[in-house]
């Protein structure tokens, strides 16, 4: 018998697999405990068109799941959209209980908890929400929110801040784990977001790959914003994935033009020059700083003008976590609100 | 019946008590457990000329000391300096086992636990001792094994690693539990080093202080380093405490001039340039950064010219230890040998 934690957090990793190949649906987990608490059934969204994760889960577990439990990290949906409600599914095999983390703050969607409700089915919500919120579904509920796609500004930089030293050289500020780190990173976002700048400075190739180089079987679309012109050569034009340009200027007109395409989860990769226009736009929905224990003194600095001319203005984070990334620190912070200058 | 790691914890407690009046002896603590494990006597290091912890433990303790445990966080003095050896007072009361954090680096004082051994003393050493040395022993110990004070360079500054926004202004960048932590520091060192910069532009105190303004007992020596000009009606001159100027250049010369006055524990607070050059200069022991949950984009950097160019060159540490003051990041390292260029 597993405890509905427990399953919750199978469900959770479960969706962690499918992050970043369900935009502009939520990547979900679901796991299915027959009636005696045994786990019969595992499932995430699949690639939109496909399966919502109850029903993967629930064709996995066929009719064990009757007088069962389904713990899914989303509240279950009741409309039809590209696929059948997933709590028609849940009802149709007798499912006797539901537990979910997070309710579904989409009107067209919500409702679920209420239909299988009125249905006689035994609902709780709430579970390891947090944990949800924060984590898998973080993306998907911002843009759920708000219509615009939830940003993560990545960085590396040393205790002082800088991202390079003084005559450029930056191999490798970031340790192999934080590089790692960034780079599963990277398969599980929509998008990644540099500028003009950082192509013709590095020529990154912004494509997420295993440690020993390999390119993960999913990469995300890369975006380079900005009107200068690049050599058709740079290493971010090849066909390992595709890439989009997008005019600058405007940080929010760059998050419509990646929402019309589906974009829900970006990480922006800088440079400091477009990182510090994103946050003076309040186009920031959180901060990833990875700090290298090193301390250089002089070279570029890691963020840019961000629109702050005195310490009344500058922008302030929560900090949501602190942990070490091998040697490096490693800061997860949100910006706060800041009322208008 | 109190356990010998609970006791060195009291003995180290009471050591940091006296931390900042001892100097140029190691603020130790110590406590007395008798024959049943109870514990009879609790001392620390008196200032210079006084009694050592043992001692003061002793005292307390009268007779109940005999058969029992000396808890000391140092091994006890086997020599005659201002005071008689500590070995003859533990042997004199008749104590049975002495337990101690780390053992003397001082060849003239060290053999103590030789000596009680040699007494028919039961001698453990080691107790706790990673602790001791990273904490109250740990300047003392940095001076006894190289002659030269511990230096702490102490810095607050964003995240983004900025020590002002553009127009100068500073107030607060760290948090208030930063500040009183400080201060606290500040108690509990011989000397606060600062360059002429840090004094024009700011006008710092420079005193340890309580929360509310109130200065503490003890106050460090204040250290102005450059040979600029200052006005004499700056606050680091008034006679809240005892300030000294040395001339600038070589930090190395400014360490063997605090050396000469008694001087074991250093905290640099900066400003940026004198800090860069005591990077430069290898005269920098541990690092503590308290970084604030905020990002500028522009202003002057926390860390000037450390003598870097180029990313191989760049200062390399070793984290301590990462912990939250309030809502700032504190971040303790310990700068990394590197090999001359
Ligand atoms: N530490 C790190 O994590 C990190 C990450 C990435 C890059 N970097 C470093 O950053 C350096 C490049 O700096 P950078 O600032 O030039 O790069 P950048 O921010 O990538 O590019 C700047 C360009 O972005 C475009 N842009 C679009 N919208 C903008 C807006 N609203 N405001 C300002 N610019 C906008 C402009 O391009 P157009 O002029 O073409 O219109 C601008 O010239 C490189 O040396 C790289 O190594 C560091
Ligand atoms: N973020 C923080 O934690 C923090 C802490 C302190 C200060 N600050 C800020 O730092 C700013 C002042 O910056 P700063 O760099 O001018 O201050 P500074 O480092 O305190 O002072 C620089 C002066 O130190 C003297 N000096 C002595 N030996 C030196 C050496 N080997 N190399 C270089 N200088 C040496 C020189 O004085 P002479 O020219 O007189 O010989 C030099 O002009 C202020 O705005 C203050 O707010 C920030």
């Amino acid at each position: 018998m597993v405890a509905e934690a427990e399953a919750m957090r199978a469900a959770i990793a479960a969706s962690e697999q499918v992050r970043g190949t369900t935009s502009p649906n939520p990547p979900v987990g679901c796991v299915i405990l027959d009636a005696g608490g045994e786990v019969v059934g595992v499932g995430a969204t699949e690639p939109p068109g496909g399966p919502h994760a109850e029903v993967v889960a629930l064709r996995a577990a066929g009719d064990r799941a009757r007088g069962g439990t389904a713990v899914v990290t989303l509240e279950p949906c009741a409309h039809t959209g590209r696929t059948p409600p997933c709590t028609d599914a849940l009802r149709a095999v007798g499912v006797a209980r539901v537990v979910h983390a997070v309710s579904d703050p989409n009107p067209q969607a919500a409702g679920g908890a209420a239909v299988l409700r009125a249905a006689g089915v035994d609902v709780h919500s709430g579970l390891l929400a947090d944990e949800v919120a924060r984590g898998p579904l973080r993306a998907w509920l911002h843009f759920a929110r708000t219509g615009r796609p939830h940003v993560t500004w990545k960085y590396a930089a040393t205790l002082d801040g800088r991202s390079a030293a003084a005559d450029g050289t930056s191999k490798w500020i970031s340790s192999p784990e934080s590089r790692a780190e960034v780079h599963r990173i990277r398969g599980q976002v929509d998008a990644i977001v540099v500028g003009t700048g950082t192509v013709r400075a590095d020529d990154p190739h912004l494509t997420a790959r295993a440690p020993d180089g390999a390119l993960l079987a999913r990469q995300p679309l890369r975006v380079v914003v900005g009107d200068s012109d690049l050599p058709p050569t740079a290493r971010v034009f090849d066909d390992a994935a595709e890439t989009v340009r997008l005019p600058g200027g405007d940080p929010a007109a760059v998050l419509t033009a990646l929402a019309e395409r589906g974009v829900v989860d970006v990480l922006l990769e800088g440079g400091p020059r477009l990182a510090g226009a994103f946050l003076a736009a309040r186009c920031v929905d959180r901060v990833l700083a990875y700090l290298a224990p090193m301390l250089l003194g002089s070279g570029p600095a890691a963020l840019g003008d961000a629109g702050v001319g005195s310490i009344s203005q500058a922008w302030r984070l929560r900090v949501e976590e602190t942990t070490m990334s091998g040697p490096d620190i490693r800061v997860s912070a949100v910006p706060q609100d800041r009322p208008p200058a």
